[in-house]
């Protein structure tokens, strides 16, 4: 059969199995379902289906594995690295349909739930039961749980809780030719065989189609301590935060940097009140929640105390409210506004090892103004977790993208044994960058993966490899 | 070539590349490399060799791959389950000669580590860096790190740190036909594509040999409140835990729960002085590791006040020193000595969803005496993380095997939606019963990757799958 006679039948197909209410064509796709939140452009899609529950999304996996059509699933289209923006001709899936929460266990401590749940609801409902689930990122209000565990999502408080896998107890998975995969395990501990939620958790829709989630919960939070520091450099920064995992016994829930230009730039961008003089080279954000922030504050002042006798910090100012705490949060978010007054920008999303954090910005820094004097920088991140955060932008007003400045910093990142992607993924946008950070034989297996798994290569074609 | 002539080809080509000293042959095989601390018994195996670095393990591999020669990974070979016991004919890789500890990066929190170092040697080192690798089970001393990673161990205080699993940064295994897969990843963050190196922990040596890994090491540990308490049942053992993880922000170090027909047994067969008297259906070991564990006991004591408030607890005493911490832990590590004054036993290690630990207890209990009435049970396990350890047997002094018991056992656990292994693994012993807890698309899924990485069926075979 020709292929406009194919996309008919699949077509038609698809309608009979999902009712047409469930299946857009051409320009009745709405517009939002052509991108996501990165600047990756797709190609045209032929359809957006969406499937009201699993055996719905099999039924579509079925058939569009028989006509060998393209299939790109699609959650809240958050993503920052264009895994989700059309391929030309694809069937969009979209997974908003499965969006229920099914069941909240609260004596085990688990919920679960469709991949279409937006977090922020997942949150609200685990505050509810007395509860956390710990996942959160800028995106909360948008993004599905099926996307943050496709792409394996990180987020503020990753040195305390993990990333979206160390939340994930159990998944369900639709596999390429429409195979429905059970992997509800609801037990922390489970060593029957091989854990084969590992498969997916992070492939970015390239191995298999997640519809349903096992998510783990964790006792509930009342507040938090914090406080915003300065110190000397990276170095001081890096004994600070071992001094407070020691003292605080791993309580550390976020441990955000800030370089000087950054702290400058969110000051004078956005209007802030400096709570600390912006004459620091490196500011962090320490932050301890826990069930009782008011009884928790006497060990985190000790821990503070204890690192100015040890000369870790040059100045140091403690939340003295949860409005407080949540004013130090809005200096770190202010990269929100930042962005938007300074575009057009090169963000980047790297990790390198923690100890050689302070080098390689340093090494950064240097070489992008040497080639580029006019570049504004900034640096900030999840260092604690190990990643770093830059803006690099504009030049003198104008794009800074196809100025060799990725080519710069990837290849920096390389020599440090560094990630090109920390926390976003791959998608469309790392692609080319992808070799820094993988060997030719990881790249073999993921391949050999992919064609064992996915062997027409219907599954998110061109996205990751 | 016939095979006896391929045997000498493999062995001359495995001395050439070794060295006479790191290859054993027939009777000079130790008698200990036949059989690991189950009661599993292997076939006789051709050789034993012991590579010294992971070049050496690869032309291993490379060469067994050309002959198609069965190759049984082994570490310490204290698994339960039968995993590193001789296939007929294989060659046994020891990965013992791999034992160092290559680096310490203490201002990061990781340990680069050759596969054949002993846990409690890695358990020792990140102490002396003021650090901890918190993966603690009884064969410490005996088993080797790459055979935790590749049987993902549990142990005590999986609760609060993880399996093994959460404890890897990064792998490097050699592939079933030589090739090195470096994946020596020292980032927390980094979704640079799929993780591969969950496709091997936890697979048993049967898709590749683990040769040296990146671990994760936790802020070093002062001490322990603990407390033992006596309750009424298991829902009020839920509820303490809950109650307990809220109050303690998560800290819960070790939920380790005792029924009464364990309490009973270790008072009486070891000469244990009781606590609390053995009058309780259920007791609970709470413990909560701290960096200043005197500091942490007014938060430790008021978590117990409010429980006794809130009637959850029949009664309690708490540790007034880490030596009464170390006597309540003797307690529930008194099992060692039960198991040799009750052999032959069969022992269990099972996983049910943590609500419905309590009614599968007690219908596992039931089934048995109804059928075996002279069966003697005891139920304990780390309750927290879902695991419930059972011994059963003798009965009236005979071998309880080949009764049905564990026909009983598994068919209850299938019922409840639990796991024929929390953390032993399969290996040979579980393997009849794998089916209980996975279905069949994930066994079609197991087997589609089994022969994908290791189509020629040399790596560990016949166990598992």
């Amino acid at each position: 059969m020709n292929i406009e006679n194919s996309s008919v039948g699949l077509i038609t197909a698809l309608e009979r199995a999902l009712g047409s209410t469930n299946l857009k064509l051409g320009r009745d796709i709405p517009e939002v379902a052509l991108r996501d939140w990165s600047d990756e452009r797709g190609g045209t899609p032929m359809a957006l289906v969406t499937p009201r529950d699993t055996q719905a999304v099999a039924a579509v996996m079925r058939l569009c594995h028989a006509y060998d059509a393209p299939v790109v699933p699609q959650g809240g289209r958050s993503g920052l690295a264009g895994g989700a923006v059309p391929s030309e001709g694809a069937v969009l899936l979209s997974l908003s349909g499965l969006d229920q929460i099914e069941e909240i266990d609260a004596a085990s401590g688990l919920m679960v739930v469709g991949a279409g749940c937006i977090l922020q609801k997942i949150q609200e409902a685990a505050f509810e039961a007395g509860l956390s689930f710990p996942l959160d990122l800028g995106a909360r209000g948008t993004c599905q749980i099926g996307g943050n565990i496709a792409t394996n999502a990180g987020g503020n408080r990753v040195i305390r809780y993990g990333m979206t896998r160390d939340l994930v107890l159990g998944l369900e998975v639709v596999l390429a030719d429409g195979t429905i995969l059970p992997m509800m395990n609801r037990m922390p501990k489970n060593n029957a065989a091989l854990d084969l939620k590992h498969l997916f958790i992070g492939s970015e829709g390239t191995l298999g189609i997640i519809t349903r989630a096992v998510l783990k919960l964790h006792p509930g939070v009342g507040g938090a301590n914090a406080a915003l520091v300065a110190v000397a450099d990276f170095a001081a920064a890096a004994n600070l935060l071992r001094h407070a995992q020691r003292a605080l016994s791993g309580r550390v829930t976020a441990f955000e940097l800030m370089w000087n230009d950054y702290y400058r730039a969110v000051l004078s961008e956005t209007g802030h009140r400096a709570p600390i003089a912006p004459e620091h080279p490196v500011y962090a954000l320490i932050e301890m929640q826990g069930a009782d922030a008011d009884g928790d504050r006497p060990v985190f002042e000790a821990m503070l105390e204890a690192a100015f006798e040890a000369e870790l910090l040059a100045d140091a100012v403690i939340a003295q409210s949860q409005r407080e705490v949540e004013n130090f949060w809005s200096l770190r978010d202010g990269v929100a506004e930042i962005l938007s007054r300074r575009a057009p920008t090169i963000n980047f999303d790297v990790s390198v090892p923690l100890v050689r954090i302070g080098d390689c910005v340093d090494e950064i820094r240097a070489a992008l103004l040497s080639t580029y004097p006019g570049l504004k920088t900034i640096f900030f991140g999840h260092a604690g977790d190990s990643n770093i955060h830059l803006v690099a932008g504009p030049i003198d007003g104008v794009d800074p993208t196809g100025h060799g400045i990725e080519k710069t910093v990837y290849e920096i990142i390389r020599t440090y044994g560094g990630s090109v992607s920390a926390e976003h993924g791959i998608g469309l946008h790392k692609k080319p960058w992808l070799s820094y950070s993988r060997s030719e034989s990881e790249l073999a297996m993921l391949r050999q993966l992919k064609r064992n798994l996915d062997p027409k290569g219907i599954l998110n074609p061109g996205k990751v490899l």
